[in-house]
């Protein structure tokens, strides 16, 4: 019989439900030594209770403090706004949990060396879901490049653009004012593309970035009140990578025909590799050592048993979708528990991606470069 | 608290595991009025009880008799070797259950038959699971259809191209002794391509089939004896409509540098549809009726809440998977038995696929266009 | 200085008008050792001077014959209509004149083999104007299969699809008469996609046909009167390569959202080929003996020095149009009357590949199989 | 009979061999009421001569102060490196000459300021060749933003790669060298990216750059040398433009994979449009206002008759290739000159973009934003 692993999960809305997901599935695809157990799910809001049902969870409380502190639960999962990771995960690593923190780590750079300080200080195991390392075509993309395939990297491009706020009629939201969505988009987006980046072409020494609000008015959902926007719909980033390569970095939410367009092209010496989260089962790639009549990219289709993770699911050629990524990133936490070993995509990335976001945002308040290492902690 | 909806799943492999998958997931996304339990899951392989824990099932059993007959259980899910259905199918539909069938329904249009009326006499619901009418994009295609946006229907062009057993390397397998396999390749991916075009552009009078077998021996795998190949590798055949339109279909596990390619395009006299399993995200769409200067076929990325089933899911712009197919279509079923009402991919559907088969066989074998109704039953 | 070689050219519409614009370049980007010199353009219609002046002919006339006898003429281009070939073809080889002829060949196998007796009892240079061998995606195509990299042939695909006749309201016109265009679609479309099976493919044995009118009346475009068309919209075909590979063609000139898409697939026991005409530039290649992980179609943009005729253009990278590729075979019969040799996409080419449209047409019309060497000359 | 337009044409190296093939097909498919002369071909290198024959000019000269004062001579055409352009075109229009000029205009704004004021202060017709203007694509892109049907714009982002010089073994050539190339790759790849900005998404602002050398030294092709590299292999530049809009740029001779790819995706309130200069008989486009479940990118063939500038040359679906811009191009400057109208592309256009791209040089140096304003004259 296997042990329990009890799951602490507070928020239960859109990150909340994909990592319900992942919990329910990741057992009847993994081995792991562990029965992962849906314990209690915190939430603020009146289908708490409907949303436990729905996904398996065996209690609910609406005090995260009484989650942290629970003695029978293991690991503590945050899927809150961004502005409550750094209280609770701190919390968490001091009564001994393993965390789980969605990304955009935290606020900050300043919160995000607490909150790392504070699970190293603990020996628990962290976990900043930068979701889409879970990809097996990312994880190509990552042995490729760590393989020598590609080559000294000179170019990284990568862009997260959305149309979802489009239309002057979409409302007025929480995330378009600055008081509450701190960093907003650069945070936002830009946390997933940043951390690609480091991820695959290696760290980033220096950026400068402008934002910029298409629509400087909108509606309230509700009253119909105009309401001032204050974050930003779009922004764009120039970065020198440490390794000398330059970076192009954009997000937008308001890129029209674009729906979920991660897209990324990292060239090289020897080669290159492009992905489009849009086509998430595919990665293209570009080797310049072929025959010269041949040379061209390739579209590979990363569901085959020897690409990394595929195995575990279905034969060749079948797709899998967006909500796996979670499965496999709480996959390597909980191997990484269980093995003693450190897992990727941990809180030290987060803090190292808020880090270049710290200084992007800087540099659009500056309207100035600035080197990555001026955003200090303490 | 709900009815219990008892499952019996005779059969664990590839299909158990994604039926299974179904079971597990389906309450989570959609709402239904029963809670589904996986009852019992009844196979015969040794890893027959691994296979029940990993998948979530109460019991096993080696005797499908015993779960056909156990009162506790409401729907029998049929995931063996296509020679068995008929049998199971029947007992099934006699001890009143609800029946599950994978596709193709059967090994030819009697036992078809035999089937569809043995469900229809036991006023059973009935599912033969041609699992892609469970894609948004296939949805998506149909509504535009019968809207009557692409028109009069004058083309179809379905194919299904793999390449596993390309080498001559890989091994001889059960499917390539016609004894075990029966129609084949026309009958494995044949079903799909054909379920396809009968949803989606009409019946079909009149075939004209030609198979192939490319590698004549292969070497058993373990045994390393040399067998003699008799399914067919590929095949390629003609089709004309009930409404006149063209059909042109292929289908081969030897198509080089395809892993899992279900290909169709329908062009009718307003516009035209494409599809590809291999970005099963996605429908391509042209009409006709725009202006001059910007018709073109049109990239839908068919992840939004107003594409069928997606609201279920996740935001806009989030891909789903292939696994996500066997969900819609038992949601499909369970939605039918609540309501009373009949669902979409039931027996009438695999028979009438299976005629159509059987047509292209008999063709393939006298080489000659044969009309689908001297398909008989007795 | 160089010496002279007189093009006589009969018909100046479309393919007329292509024609002269390859004499006209040929030499600015080409060596050859004569001077191409326009001589004279025939023609009937009023527009015959005027075409002339702007395509650079020095003389005109009305009379056929007359070119043919010209004792000044070393050359004679045919691109009439498909009913005049074989008449002017004839008389030009009895003067000994060279004799381009734009495809197909002629009517039918038996006009086709007193053509290729002409040329040869006559011994002069002949060219079937297969434009599409002209292409450097296609001669590509050609080496890699000549090569061995595509191993043995599994599967020929071969479609030629546009839409210009899709509206009912797209006027009756002289190729809807089948008094006036023999062979109709099959022969017109159908030439091109049979003519590049047998230049990449190999030869075919048997074919299975059938066609479809789909607007069976339309209305005659100045007198509005209503007229039956007698001519096929669309035909699809099976055949069995000599080589026992699978042949699928298509042609229609009603396929919604095609505009000029000419596309194949050709499947090997090593690797694939794809190209599509309205992307004429590009051919997509997958090699089956890759490592494993990285195995994918490749996109290659032809237009390297290294591929085959690119290097008379534009450095690397630049598109190349639809009209290089009479440029491209008229140097290839140019050089092969300077050098002696035989050029490809002759006569013989344009004879073989009639056996196989005239098989087709029968095929249809006999709704049965028919072996190609059942069409016979006398 | 109609009068002689006398061509000059300065340099007959790439640009010379393109601009040349322009005029000996203009009037083959364009009406115009001149005929054109390749009058005079100037060069300093050995195969003048042989060039002026194969590309059909009457006369040449090693001296272009004689061409410019040649009264014979109506038309200059300017293809020599950037550094003679400002000279030459001042004394082509002080003679009264109509001037054409490759891009880049010239060397910097302040040279671009005199070149405009020559040829305004001489009344002749000006023409700086941003080649692309000329493709039926362009053509498309920008009616449809005039026309509203994109909106506001929001984003433009524009890139120009090619990978001639990844290899570390390719030689260093005069571009390599400072002294000799000016503004490198910002002048020579910027200038088409930047003007087709301004084509198509309105004047730009403010600029923020950066460029990298990633291959420092390389040997001199002959001597074997190793030499360093002093220009850029590569560029990235934020932009804003006057219409608020955010401006994404970037140029590479060393982005692997990419042969000829000048991309550009706008961005606006109601649509996008996407552009590959390696599929340039393409143009995608997104209209927002649509029907929700369809919305998507659309790929446009411009290929119609309704495009463009494409009824001029073959029937719909043929694709036309890069060398027919120079064409559309000349006849633009051709039927100004005629009609007394101002052609665009003109030398104001040609010193506007040279604005930018010395903004953008001078920002690269500068590590900092800087308004293009800040570029003056005098």
């Amino acid at each position: 019989m296997k042990q329990a692993l009890n799951i602490g999960l507070i928020g239960h809305k859109f990150m909340g439900k994909a990592h319900s997901h992942a919990y329910r599935d990741l057992e009847m695809f993994f081995e792991i030594d562990h029965h992962l157990v849906c314990h209690t799910l915190c939430g603020m809001e009146d289908d708490l209770e409907e949303a436990a049902e729905r996904y398996g969870f065996l209690h609910t409380t609406r005090d995260w403090k009484s989650v942290v502190e629970n003695p029978e639960i293991d690991v503590i999962d945050i899927c809150t706004p961004d502005k409550f990771h750094k209280e609770i995960a701190i919390e968490a690593a001091k009564h001994g949990k393993h965390v789980i923190c969605e990304k955009p780590l935290c606020l900050n750079y300043q919160e995000a060396r607490e909150m790392y300080s504070a699970v190293k200080a603990n020996g628990v195991h962290h976990l900043c879901n930068f979701t889409y390392r879970g990809l097996p075509a990312i994880k190509l993309a990552r042995q490729l490049i760590e393989s020598g395939k590609i080559g000294e990297i000179y170019h990284f491009r990568g862009f997260y653009f959305q149309d979802f706020s489009l239309s002057p009629d979409f409302p007025f939201v929480w995330r378009m004012d600055k008081e509450l969505a701190g960093a907003g988009i650069i945070g936002d987006k830009g946390a997933h593309v940043v951390d690609l980046a480091r991820y695959l072409a290696g760290e980033i020494q220096e950026v400068c970035c402008q934002s910029a609000v298409f629509v400087k008015e909108r509606k309230a959902a509700e009253s119909g009140e105009k309401k001032t926007v204050t974050t930003s719909d779009a922004a764009v980033f120039l970065a020198r990578f440490e390794n000398g390569a330059l970076g192009n970095f954009e997000v937008s939410n308001m890129s029209a025909g674009r729906k979920n367009a991660l897209l990324f092209e990292i060239t090289g010496s020897k080669g290159a590799i492009r992905f489009d989260l849009e086509r998430l089962n595919e990665l293209e790639v570009y080797f310049d050592e072929e025959e010269e009549e041949v040379k061209g990219f390739r579209k590979i289709h990363v569901t085959e048993s020897c690409h990394n993770l595929v195995s575990h699911w279905w034969p060749s050629g079948h797709n899998l979708g967006w909500e796996h990524t979670f499965i496999h990133q709480i996959y390597g936490l909980v191997h990484a528990i269980e093995t003693g070993t450190e897992n990727e995509s941990n809180f030290y990335d987060g803090m190292a991606c808020q880090q270049v976001l710290d200084a992007a945002a800087l540099s659009d308040q500056k309207h100035s470069w600035i080197a990555v290492n001026e955003i200090g902690g303490v």
